[in-house]
């Protein structure tokens, strides 16, 4: 972008020449402050007049001036006037954030007090976004990792015209129903990308959302028309940086050189125990340049607005590299009390702190009050955002001519439209199918699904070849090749979840699987948590789904896992029996782009089983093979995965005595539970008692299924290291213990 | 420690003279290798002869000059037969290695093969421990954080003479019932320190296990005695570097200053997916300074004993930071066409390549075959052994005449023996106590518990002041004032975790307990499931347990997490529901010493219930308030936690409309399980189908307790973000939903 500005970036750092000890130049207001304060020239910033923006497609020239505006207000040296209007706006989301915090009797003043001018620099100055179309495609991101301080992003949101954070919103902060939640959650609030809080999830989704970006870029952009381009921003702190999942997600965001990836990193020194001198003392400057990042310290982060803005402009020149900008700032800055102390980071602060607060950075107004000149300064982004759309869509308009293919591909992702008979790709099967493992059954669908699901992308954490998930037709995801889809993620199981989150959350049609060991669900939980509840249809390729693994030992087989995921809520946790099961988990995967998929694979060959099918799997639980009448087995067995082969073998053995008996693979628990209490009925009677379980792993939760008199065959206790065949043989898990079981009942 | 050598240190590296391209000087063996063996004098370094060592408490004096010859081994040049010597060692190390996976036909060979001239230093000439008692309490301790690769350890240990490791032993590698299994565990394996193999818990652990050395050195050691006194040596590769896990425990390790841990980082460039350039670029050693680490680079650990040797010695004179070794090596070395492949990292070399390695490395011998010399130098290791602890056992005689008390408390410490009536400090309550929220009567256990268990220490991930877990008699653990008790994690709760896996298995009367939101045991579910795996009695003090904690919304508040832990194995899963309770589970955790123990604790007040009771949490399950007789109530009431009161509340009001109704708390679904038929039937009895719980959580398992007829009310969804009170009326977590339900059953 050209600068407008001949300031050079030393220049414009050394003009910063008002700096303001309580983050406000103004003179103490008397007692009426409607009549004595200082009134501006509204709008202000480089004398760009929002009401002379277009808001149709011919505002193409002025909204590139304004770019430039933007990109020069870096290196240039805002006059008193101008400042004085930034402060006013800055200290406007100070007491936003107060104020709600205030009412509700609850939350985190402190940060927002602290990163209100690097919020107000980045929504104010920076950021390309429409408030009225929070989802258009081409927008910048922008994550505060640090979520606990969300009042900053409300008061962003409010103060830029989205219309999901209204007044009454500010002030139902925290409350039952409120667009306002306690921590930024994109499923409640428009305008928000990603579900934060959990400290660190944020960083590795921006991450995935620059990765997101970048791959898009890769493949759509041509020499004539970026047609993807835009920048991913947020807000870290002390806490995400201590987090092992963030120092992942950077690593990897440096391999990757995700340059368009800046980073601001509030540098306060306070955490909830207090000083992070207790628990914090690394040098994380050094620790981010040996992760390969671009670092800046911006020393002022309180009123340094130009250390800010230069800091910015110089992470926009490394495109190579992402750029982490160390802001040091105060927490709970303005307050006289408070400020610097970890009593500011989450609580209120009090009617009297409050008072004293507003003496302190001269603040007249009435709580929630959003003064007149800033609120006028900031009605601009409504229309400029609108332009900014219009200039897009034309854009696209023109691509869309020269580019018809690729025009057509970008739409679908954007949409999220899945192509017309996609699912016609997975392969089927029949029982004279040659047995194999479900991990490399599900190496064919993933292959099947790439050829006709432009956004279908995705790794492994260094177990590609163990989870048998590499896409054969494309390349590795590099910083030079970022076209190809096939992502090396590297042992770093949190890192990728939430990556894959912040993926699934850039654009609808974008559908991110990753894989490791079933077992390792364990590293990765907390995001497989926020894509269930931030609504991310990740697809998680779980492989070596239980003792099946062998002789890796009990550090690597899974016992307890599907128990714990079939209580996540929103979650399907999927284990396929056979190769037309994990065709069906794939359908049920690719469909659910709202609710995150687990499927468990197995590491040992399956054979094909006669009964299983696609359809069988979209009902989560059916019948499989049954020799009774009248809906009257003597006896139903159940199992899921490789013990549904165990559980037919019974049935064979059982028939052979004379027995009716129905078998009834459990591939899904979540999607049985949505069927109707006929279909329900249907595969289980109330009237059969006599039901039998078997699954190779923790037995708790079946009970149920089975009911009252069942038996439930499974695994309560660790796994042990040996070869497959001899650990089930051990542990009981065979068809002749579903037949003593079942001979017991019936 | 003295050094009888007059080299420097960089005289020591640079009078490394001998390398040794494929790892061995000899000449190609002739065919018939029992005759044409070059021959070496017996034991051979420093002159010091095994046969020489007295094993009685007279040998100290011996022992002393023996430590003096290993740390001047570090600025030794050894001759030429030595080095000899060394080779043969060090491949009779690599083809252990390589046969026990080749029996096996599956292991992973790669890294004992690149990493047994590290190993072998460490045990052979650095490191001091009693092979006949894996126990001894002053031993030098080992991890293997890469511990696929435990066929080194393995290798390591049955050369020392533990008595664990037979030559059986290692034929068995892998096998049902071996003492070998595929990754490092300390329940099977003495002599094995940790459990590891998920990548990254063990040098969390190590952090652990030096956190008590420091910690109990600076409580014990007197300025003529350091009675507590040893290093704790790690082995990580790659994949442990990625993981988020490791550098949270290493910046911890960093901020306290753990000079006795030093970590050889197995630099070997190859993981699983390939060269770890496609996913790990990043540079180690400048993230490792920025962690406060001192940071040594050894460029040949394939051959560069003098390299390695002059790297410890240096790490121990950095007293006052932890060291990382980076120790480059070839992966799979000696393996002439698999080396510096992933191809050898995680599978047998296959019968071809093992010939071509033996021809290569000149390894004449049977598979599993040590051969003599080899065998008679390590042989002193079992005589060494003995009179180091006999020496330290003198040493702690002279202690405990001098210092009576603080001997006894180290003993007990040491021994693991609680002091009789321990339990008497933790506090009772009555009905009239006023209402207090679980967090806080933890905290008021927790101080009474410290006041009597020596070994007694913990802390919490940044929400001390959230989790109540300040010790109030104690200050922070931190790098100047290590004889402190709270421990200061940072946000860093998987780190948290694995440390205090660490701590706990370091000596059995050290009892950690850790802390934070119950929701995050997400981001530390690896670690509990090694606490459970590997028998470490860690308490996790876990508050905020359910949607009671209000404001901070779904991203906090726990829902799936209690079944996710009832369904985990050997994990006791406790939620009290008062103050007596609160003592109860602590008194349970305390006692269970190879089980961790998770407390769910509320944030919000509870009140005091009759009927609770000590002896009533023992048994998990237990009648609080009953009017029926006979055992035949009308309807079972069960809860758990801030919900038993809710429970409670329901059955006032039935038994005023004239119903038996029987109230059971369920603190603790594992105690119960463990309970007699009979103990069960008195509390559950089967004839009584009408059964209601309540829980403000998912009903994920509930069905076992309350049949098939029973109603369960709890939440199978994400929560909200609003105040508590609304939350829980809103979800129908009520006694009125209580009451309908119980009506409608009975």
């Amino acid at each position: 972008m050209a600068s407008s500005s001949s300031l050079t970036l030393s220049q414009a750092i050394l003009s910063r020449s008002t700096t303001h000890p309580h983050g406000s130049s103004n003179p103490p207001p008397p007692s009426d402050h409607r009549l004595s304060l200082p009134t501006f020239s509204l709008p202000t910033f480089s004398g760009l007049k929002s009401s002379s923006l277009p808001t149709t497609a011919s505002g193409r020239r002025l909204t590139s001036r304004r770019r430039a505006i933007r990109a020069s207000a870096a290196v240039e040296t805002l006059d008193k006037t101008e400042t004085a209007l930034v402060d006013k706006s800055v200290n406007t989301i100070r007491f936003l954030a107060i104020d709600a915090v205030e009412k509700a009797n609850s939350g985190h003043p402190g940060l927002p007090m602290g990163c209100a001018p690097m919020g107000h620099i980045l929504y104010d100055e920076i950021m390309r976004y429409n408030p009225k179309n929070p989802c258009w495609f081409n927008r910048d991101r922008f994550v505060l990792s640090a979520g606990h301080g969300c009042m900053l992003q409300y008061a962003l949101l409010h103060l830029a015209g989205y219309d999901s954070v209204q007044e009454e919103d500010l002030k139902g902060f925290r409350q039952w129903g409120s667009k306002t939640p306690g921590h930024p959650e994109n499923f409640e609030t428009p305008g928000v990308e990603v579900t934060t809080g959990p400290l660190g999830q944020g960083i590795a989704n921006a991450v995935g959302l620059a990765l997101a970006e970048r791959h898009l870029a890769a493949r759509f952009n041509k020499p004539d028309s970026e047609i993807v381009d835009h920048y991913t921003y947020v807000i870290l702190g002390d806490g995400c940086q201590m987090e092992g999942i963030a120092n992942e997600a950077c690593s990897l965001a440096g391999h990757w050189g995700l340059g368009k990836l800046i980073a601001f990193y509030d540098d306060n020194h306070i955490s909830i125990d207090g000083d992070t001198e207790i628990a914090f003392t690394e040098c994380v400057d050094t620790r981010f340049e040996g992760l390969g990042w671009h670092v800046i310290w911006v020393k002022n982060g309180n009123t340094g607005y130009d250390e800010i803005r230069a800091a910015i402009k110089e992470a926009k020149t490394v495109t190579d590299k992402p750029t982490l900008i160390k802001v040091t700032t105060t927490i709970g800055f303005g307050s006289p009390n408070k400020a610097n102390s970890y009593s500011v980071h989450g609580s209120a602060l009090g009617a009297k702190e409050v008072d004293a607060t507003r003496k302190n950075l001269g603040w007249p107004y009435e709580p929630f009050h959003v003064p007149e000149d800033v609120k006028k300064h900031w009605s601009r982004h409504v229309p400029e955002g609108a332009a900014l759309e219009a200039e897009w869509n034309a854009k696209f308009a023109e691509y869309e001519k020269k580019y018809k293919e690729e025009a057509a591909e970008l739409k679908s992702i954007i949409s999220g439209e899945l192509p017309a008979g996609w699912e016609k790709a997975l392969p089927t099967y029949t029982p004279e199918s040659p047995a194999d493992a479900t991990r490399n059954l599900s190496q064919q669908c993933l292959n099947a699904l790439a050829k006709v699901l432009p956004g279908f992308l995705g790794g492994s954490a260094d177990l590609a070849s163990s989870n048998m998930t590499l896409l054969k037709m494309f390349g590795d995801f590099q910083k030079n090749t970022p076209e190809e889809r096939n992502l090396r993620f590297g042992v770093r199981e949190h890192g990728m979840g939430a990556i894959c989150n912040g993926i699934a959350h850039h654009t609808p049609g974008i559908i991110p699987y990753c894989a490791t060991f079933f077992v390792f669900t364990d590293y990765m939980r907390a995001a497989i948590r926020i894509s269930a509840l931030s609504e991310a249809g990740v697809i998680y390729v779980m492989t070596h789904d239980s003792i099946g693994l062998g002789e890796d030992g009990p550090t690597h087989q899974p016992i307890e896992h599907l128990a714990s995921f079939r209580a996540m809520p929103n979650v399907l946790m999927l284990r396929p029996a056979d190769g037309n099961e994990t065709a069906g988990a794939y359908k049920v995967a690719v469909l659910n782009r709202k609710r995150p998929s687990i499927l468990a694979l197995s590491r040992q060959k399956l054979s094909h089983l006669p009964g299983t099918s696609v359809e069988g799997v979209e009902k989560g639980g059916y019948t499989v093979s049954d020799n009774s009448s009248d809906n009257k087995p003597d006896v139903i067995l159940m199992g899921t995965g490789s013990e549904l082969e165990i559980a037919s073998k019974a049935a064979d053995e059982l028939r052979k005595e004379g027995k009716a008996v129905r078998v009834v693979s459990f591939v899904s628990w979540e999607l049985f539970d949505e069927q109707s209490d006929a279909y329900k009925e249907s595969v289980l009677p109330a009237a059969v008692t006599a039901r039998v379980s078997i699954e190779a792993g923790s037995t708790f939760g079946w009970a149920k299924h089975i009911g009252s008199k069942g038996k439930a065959i499974g695994i309560d206790r660790f796994g042990a290291s040996a070869p497959a065949g001899k650990i089930y043989k051990e542990f009981g898990i065979t068809a002749e213990a579903v037949i003593a079981a079942a001979k017991s009942l019936c």
